[in-house]
């Protein structure tokens, strides 16, 4: 099954912002525009601006107002992806070169930072304060991650709470900032927006751990990048910890580096499979997803609850 | 004679804003805090703050309100050298090892990216619309004008144009949105603060192509990095340009790369010295000066006018 089905009554507003995003990246440089639209391309599941359109229908659903939201909150994410890049020397993302393998780090760097400016044009367009506090305070947090996650890795005596700390950082702040940013664009209630922030936050950390898991259990192919690629850039995932409470185990994961080769790393990966690892993993994202389901029974019924419940079962279940 | 001096009657007020921001680059993470705190303690002139203190006192100066905007204007501003240290390989800023140098690109980049989002906190904190306008075009033409910088490095056809237009977004838009934002931040009239933004977009031009200059004039010492080092990382500045005009002289400039030695760049640098080129730029640094100048005596007389006339007098003379 597709994502869009899940929200199928938005195609319309979503195309919009699809658009939206190919113009808010045009500039008079070619190598500018050639990046950013390499990057708009490469597509993505738009699931934050997805949550914007989602939470605003808890409010007056006005898509003039909230796609400026939707838009600043996309390209935040997008220009955070093309730095994480340079940091993981990733060379593929959806199966497509990445910026800094494409071109270099540098242009990598000047591309997120372009991105990032022209967010703020987006953002500029907000009127609520307290949206603008939000906004800010998630993107001090964001960069506080990439510095912590650079810090963590290859660090293999971390433990659990450091692991949740960073997906939160990662992941989940921004999901939490779209679901409640797009309620307060759309005028709704404090306590409603609240409660889109809490299911928002749930959902991301369900959404990452699913993500580390898959790292592990999908294809090349589904990818879109080698499996196993986030061990061996070094970031120690919550199947990985698992993992290393046997301590066999463990002495091979240490030893794994940005040089293992693929025979290496196929076998750790099978190995890992063999514990009880994933299935821990997938029992911790579910814990999550419970919580975010049970506060989505809090909020009022309307079209757009059935579908963030949808959008929320789903990615406890994609397989990519 | 220092700079300080010009504006001794800010001196609480400057002393207010190193410290914020000292408060403004804490973390929870030692690296950050670490990489930061080094860029912080490396100084600076903070003419961006000066300017955003001195335009203020054509309105209504209550420190409370404007410090924020100078604080967001010298965190931006630092946040872009920490990236452009990254870009123009630096290894020294003002006499220090920079954050690429003592740590590496990544931390540089996050850190970058780090200032940069807890620039966007301070900015929060700013009431006026139009301000977030000018702030967020500011920073896309900021962007976008690293990654010309890159586009244009060691390429020597380019014209004086292309490099005006590189020196605008690299130094002279900033340092008019300082002066701007400071008037509109105390409430100056719509005609006061538009003519403060001319009078720092002059003023900013005139300081780059001072700086410009001084990589070729100045000593070691006193640059707190080699001289030359600007022509060594192919930044074509203007006494470039000018100096190519000797088609001999061209012939060994399009030579020097980043492996060039001392001795070759000081060989170099007395060719370039020994024809009109530095004493052209300084005619061209003056021309901005005096259209500053005269747009500053359309303004009302006040304590302020004298530092504002001061300081851009003292930047088309400084020495380092």
């Amino acid at each position: 099954m597709k994502l869009k089905i899940l929200y199928s009554f938005l195609k319309a507003d979503i195309e919009l912002i699809e658009k939206e995003l190919e113009n808010a990246i045009q500039s008079h440089s070619p190598l500018l525009n050639g990046a950013s639209l390499h990057l708009i391309q490469a597509g993505g599941k738009r699931i934050r601006p997805v949550f914007v359109l989602l939470a605003a229908k808890f409010g007056q659903y006005d898509i003039e107002r909230i796609k400026d939201v939707a838009v600043a909150l996309e390209l935040i994410h997008m220009a955070s992806l093309v730095h994480d890049d340079v940091i993981d020397d990733a060379e593929l993302r959806r199966g497509k070169p990445t910026i800094k393998a494409q071109w270099n780090n540098k242009v990598a760097m000047y591309t997120g930072d372009y991105i990032f400016a022209r967010s703020l044009e987006y953002i500029t367009n907000i009127e609520d304060a307290q949206a603008h506090q939000i906004l800010s305070s998630t993107m001090v947090e964001l960069s506080i991650g990439e510095i912590v996650q650079i810090k963590d890795k290859y660090r293999y005596e971390q433990n659990l709470r450091e692991y949740l700390r960073r997906i939160k950082r990662k992941t989940a702040l921004l999901i939490a900032a779209s679901c409640q940013l797009g309620a307060i664009a759309a005028g709704a209630e404090e306590e409603v927006h609240r409660k889109l922030y809490q299911f928002g936050y749930y959902v991301g950390m369900a959404f990452q751990i699913t993500d580390d898991i898959l790292d592990f259990t999908a294809t090349e192919k589904e990818l879109g990048k080698p499996a196993g690629d986030d061990l061996r850039q070094g970031n120690i995932t919550l199947p990985v910890l698992y993992a290393m409470e046997n301590k066999a185990l463990r002495s091979k994961i240490i030893k794994v580096t940005e040089h293992s080769t693929k025979n290496e790393m196929e076998e750790i990966i099978r190995l890992i499979k063999s514990t009880d690892a994933i299935e821990r993993s997938h029992i911790l994202s579910k814990k999550y997803l419970v919580k975010a389901l049970n506060i989505l029974e809090e909020l009022p019924v309307n079209r757009a609850k059935k579908s963030l419940k949808d959008v929320a079962t789903f990615i406890g279940k994609r397989k990519y």
